[in-house]
């Protein structure tokens, strides 16, 4: 069994806080004997992509300092850690970027989030380059991680590629939640969207998945918009889609769960998807769209 | 709003009683203004692929009979009708089919199910070649259906290429049962995964989504597994996955739902995940594995 960590967090307002308190949650994780610890979206600071400003790219000089932070936290907690970082990689280009560091501290891989969205508050494509390093699972001490971020959760594809890759676990570090003007019943059924989807591809690729939302509500400092309302509700599930652990709406939380990264293996054998692909029909994913 | 009914039936152990009490649930669809009808997976008859039998090909032999068959009765009702036939190509050579026939009576298109299933209890590679018309949506005067058969529920590829063309629902005429031995919670697991697999479907592509399966329990009458408890739950879900109606686990059942074929365009607007799909790195999608 793999013990795993979702430390699902409310923005503190200020970058030395929330990686005081990320810290703490890490330590208090790894005295709970979990091996793998996921975080969220953005973890170290707000989530600033509710308005377009180039003063914000500012944010993203700091990455190398970052990674050799975190690194220094795997390596001294000996944990396999998946952070979401600010990645500058030359002056005018820029990725949202998942970090995996091994539990000496050294980087087991990188992934740069490769479906970029953009919508009223979500004005992603201004800051990051879609990824260019494609779907490709980071081999870890506690196995091969389909690290994707966000946005990708929406789509089968990056979820299948990474299965067909060898990955035993699909991780989702993201950032989603509601506009407080939405009405109930729609916000119920984004939230149920959401996981729906995300179990959806637990099944059909037969993988567990896990998945760590901000939570809490940040305001938009445009005043465009109000604000957001992060969801929480991390959660991870099986190859079945079945719910191992699941977090609160509102609240601060560090989720274990114990997920079992054999029963893949017996899940495929009952429901072997994988053996009728038909590849020789498919083409037309790689189409924008087939007029 | 299009008016759907979705026809979950037991079988009757005969195909004379099977046709006369669909026809009897079809007319009584219309009288309650059903435009839509859709039926289960094989509806004629048993699910017979519990066992293999050359004697059973017997059952495709009337294909173009069923065809006029269900033709007169979408006609005599004037209803878009989704069938699902055993087609006999030529000898030797079988499809699992589904006809939709138009209104009028003519024959709309038809779908020969692509992805073909083989467990204990489900030996369908023994009698159909999987389909060669690949996944092509079907004009029909209520909308573009998107129909796809069973096993083809599991695949998202199948959904996401008939919603890339045109699809406005998808549509899956199926039979899936639990065998009596399993535990409860493995059938919970089993009947959740499949409902969730289906409206993640609905929620990647912004569709919305039809499931009609059969009910109640099917000896195999070789003897070799007791036989299927066909769970039924036929359902219908919105773009956002969202239930719009959904049946017994152990009854028949006419389930009515009234589908928004026009809020596809607004959830796409919200969440536009065709827009920002990754053609450009889904290559892999074309491949068995990615060794």
């Amino acid at each position: 069994m793999l013990k795993t960590a979702l430390i699902q967090q409310k923005y503190r307002g200020d970058k030395a806080l929330m990686r005081a308190s990320t810290v703490q949650k890490i330590a208090e994780a790894k005295k709970k004997r979990a091996k793998l610890i996921v975080l969220q979206e953005l973890h170290q600071g707000p989530y600033f992509c509710q308005h377009e400003s180039v003063d914000l790219f500012d944010l993203a000089e700091s990455f190398e300092d970052d990674v050799a932070f975190w690194s220094g936290v795997a390596k001294e907690n000996g944990v396999v850690l998946v952070t979401s970082l600010f990645e500058k990689r030359a002056p005018g280009l820029y990725h949202n970027t998942a970090v995996v560091f091994e539990k000496d501290g050294s980087v087991a891989g990188k992934y740069r989030k490769m479906h970029i969205p953009d919508d009223p508050g979500f004005y992603e494509k201004f800051y990051f380059t879609p990824g260019d390093l494609g779907f490709e699972p980071i081999e870890t001490s506690v196995g091969r991680l389909g690290v994707l971020v966000c946005w990708d959760q929406w789509y089968p594809e990056a979820a299948r590629i990474m299965a067909l890759k060898g990955a035993q676990i699909l991780i989702y570090p993201t950032a989603i939640g509601w506009f407080e003007g939405d009405p109930e019943e729609e916000k119920t059924r984004q939230q149920d969207a959401w996981m729906t989807v995300q179990r959806g591809h637990a099944v059909a690729n037969g993988l567990p998945l896990v998945s760590v939302n901000r939570v809490g509500f940040e305001k938009d400092f445009s005043e465009a918009l109000e604000g957001i309302r992060f969801w929480g509700r991390s959660f991870a599930c099986g190859p079945q889609g079945e719910i191992l652990a699941e977090a609160s709406t509102d609240e601060e939380e560090i989720l274990y769960c114990d997920i079992d990264l054999k029963r893949s293996e017996e899940v495929r054998r009952w429901w072997p998807f994988l053996r009728d692909r038909r590849i020789d029909a498919y083409e037309g994913l790689l189409k924008r769209f087939i007029d």
